[in-house]
């Protein structure tokens, strides 16, 4: 049986404690020999990256044959059903046509001194994407991970994705030719990040990683950080649905289900102001679960990491969603702007009691790559603002030079920066 | 001498290759001692805190005396002169202006089948802010750290910095009290980030660090991201000067000087249109080292990092300088903007004759905290961004959600989540 809490209870700021604290994932400590593997692409290249590959793939390519080629990724999409190909390309153009809204503007003006400051965004000029094979294959987060990446202008997407045993699904290629990736390589684990960190004879380098992957491939972001950027280290997703009276208890359960058969320790969360909700939101959940083909890893998930919440009023939800700063919260409320407006942290917020999350993980436009963790505290999802850079831009004419040199030098002086206040003095006509 | 090149002669690509992969700092693995470090402040909080610190710092402290009082704060302050702190308050003023321009617009609104889509932006609670002690102690660092943290709305701003020997710069402690820092340490390494990320008894936890430090620093930082944000890892500094015929060769001689005494790896790079500006730029900067008071280390750091690249033409220069994608370039030119515009990558780009970078590095308004060793290829400088999160909203309704759910089933469906799907056809009304 998942947790039961109430807000009012004596024990809850114990208890709501260890559940914020709960570790959902084992940590593995494999630094070292992520590092040796990164090691060993940056000296020997291809040579490596083919040995690493068919090692743990059970593989047997030769370097040349790395690269899909333009005709196995048209064969792919090719054997895609119709059905498929069209919800792809649904997905495409919403996500597309949300994440153009995204693209920032340059900004430059002149201040009231006659400095000119400003901002200018460019695009990254290459990008990786790293997509984990086998059960967590999903062509969704090709796109939600490519389309940011095109729409800010990224000239180069280079995709790698683990072929274990040799396999790979056409949907995978499927969305990435949609999606418009420029380059696919049949490599995976920390040997794929370090080859797009420093770049082989087959694989240049990128600037900048993204996508999600196992231990291996989060320790090797985590140490390729700074020769190249990477995106935030994807943790077990997680829901939290806020339902008051006027809720679908079915509903409900059913969000509750979708986010606790991704297993591998995601959390599916219900905060209720109605105790007779909590209720029926249990009994439905049950229930359904029966219903479910691949039942047991949403069971196991809800059982062991589930939680339901019962709380007096919308501000206490409220509050309890902010302190678990969700990667999902879903107000299953008649008027959910009012809450929303009120809740701090979060990936993304679901309105109302039409918006399953599922929604949003496919066609609703909005991206779900998201902050896990409690990392919304101090994270963004996925969007163009991570594949764009902003360079500042700064310019004074002779007397606005001469305005702000007195505080310069001076500040020059107690940072013991001599340097820096004479190539100020030296250029003011005095 | 610095290395001099010329883009025309044969070996030219493979001496640039060289100085673009040029080491210029020590790698120092320390990773397996911060590993500890954190673990301890983990397990013993503040014990470990203390004890770290006094004997990292030589200094003896009881836990009660790790924060500073504010009436040290104030003591300090009133320490500081009159003209540094109006140089101070000049610096904030602007600083604060420039950055009130950089906060973000929620933008919500419904698309052509009644999807709601947005982006709501909300503040971090709380940012750790480290201060390197010692030789690297700089207020305008303080400044430049705190004020965006301000800005974009955080409340709580924890500042550390350690005080080798119980020495403490007035003016660190005055700058942060003008940019409102809220708390502030004397701790400093490794231990300080690890109370910052985890929280002791005396700090409690933030949710971002940020903020310039050694190879331990550095790492702890690393070995934290996911558990808080934090900020690039910062590198040596750099410059690279665009000159033409029309620069002052002594003014960009000042600004190659300006940037080599940071020493530590600092390199400065002149790229000119000119053959006899760089014979004159590198005639002056052997007549002015001699006029610096601490010379040694500008010299060093010019002789062993400097480098004077001469182009044919302006398209040249740009063409090394989105190459080199450095911390700051200046354009030394009669007429700097469509030369701007061609830069790609870049921390920050100076306008013309009169925009020394130091006047950047204090009053101009623009941040100093910018990305280096050419990470401006993937990352930005410092600002209210990294001080805000993205929530995305989502919101449906019933005919919107029916419209849409053909293809979320679909996907769902070769995803095999089929809780996903059965989340959405529950909801419709068939």
């Amino acid at each position: 049986m998942p947790m039961r809490l109430d807000s009012q209870q004596a024990d809850f700021a114990t208890r709501f404690g260890d559940l914020l604290g709960g570790k959902r994932e084992a940590s593995v400590e494999v630094g070292d020999a992520v590092r040796s593997i990164i090691e060993d692409v940056r000296q020997r290249g291809d040579e490596a990256l083919v040995e690493l590959t068919n090692r743990f793939d059970r593989t047997s390519y030769a370097p040349g044959e790395l690269r899909i080629t333009e005709q196995e990724i048209a064969a792919a999409s090719d054997r895609v059903s119709p059905e498929v190909r069209a919800a792809l390309e649904t997905a495409h153009r919403r996500i597309s046509a949300h994440h153009q809204k995204q693209l920032p503007q340059d900004h430059i003006y002149q201040d009231e001194i006659g400095v000119t400051l400003g901002t200018r965004w460019t695009p990254l000029e290459a990008v990786g994407l790293y997509v984990p094979g086998g059960l967590a294959s999903y062509p969704s987060s090709v796109l939600m991970n490519a389309i940011p990446a095109r729409v800010a202008g990224v000239e180069r997407i280079a995709m790698v994705v683990p072929t274990p045993d040799g396999a790979l699904s056409d949907a995978i290629l499927a969305a990435a030719n949609i999606a418009g990736v420029s380059e696919i390589y049949r490599v995976g684990g920390a040997q794929a990040v370090a080859a797009l960190a420093y770049g082989t004879h087959t694989i240049a380098r990128v600037d900048k990683i993204v996508g999600p992957g196992n231990a291996f491939v989060a320790a090797a972001k985590r140490q390729v950080f700074g020769q190249v950027g990477i995106d935030m280290i994807a943790g077990p997703s997680e829901v939290l649905v806020i339902a008051d009276h006027s809720a679908n208890p079915a509903w409900v359960a059913a969000d509750l289900i979708a986010q606790a058969e991704h297993g591998m320790g995601a959390q599916s969360i219900l905060v209720t102001t109605d105790g007779r909700m909590a209720d029926a939101v249990a009994a439905e959940v049950d229930r359904q679960l029966k219903l479910l083909p691949k039942q047991q890893i949403a069971r196991d998930g809800w059982e062991e990491f589930g939680a339901i919440i019962t709380v007096p009023d919308h501000d206490s939800a409220v509050q309890l969603a902010n302190q678990l700063a969700s990667e999902h919260v879903e107000l299953a409320v008649d008027d959910p702007e009012p809450l929303m407006r009120k809740i701090r942290h979060a990936g993304a917020i679901f309105l109302g009691h039409h918006t399953p999350e599922a929604i949003g993980d496919y066609v609703g436009g909005s991206n779900h790559v998201l902050p896990t963790a409690r990392s919304a505290r101090f994270a963004s999802g996925l969007g163009v603002l991570d594949f764009v850079k902003r360079t500042s831009v700064l310019g004074c004419t002779p007397s606005s030079l001469s305005a702000l040199s007195e505080a310069a030098i001076t500040l020059a002086e107690i940072e013991q920066l001599d340097g820096h206040g004479r190539s100020v003095s030296l250029r003011l006509n005095r």
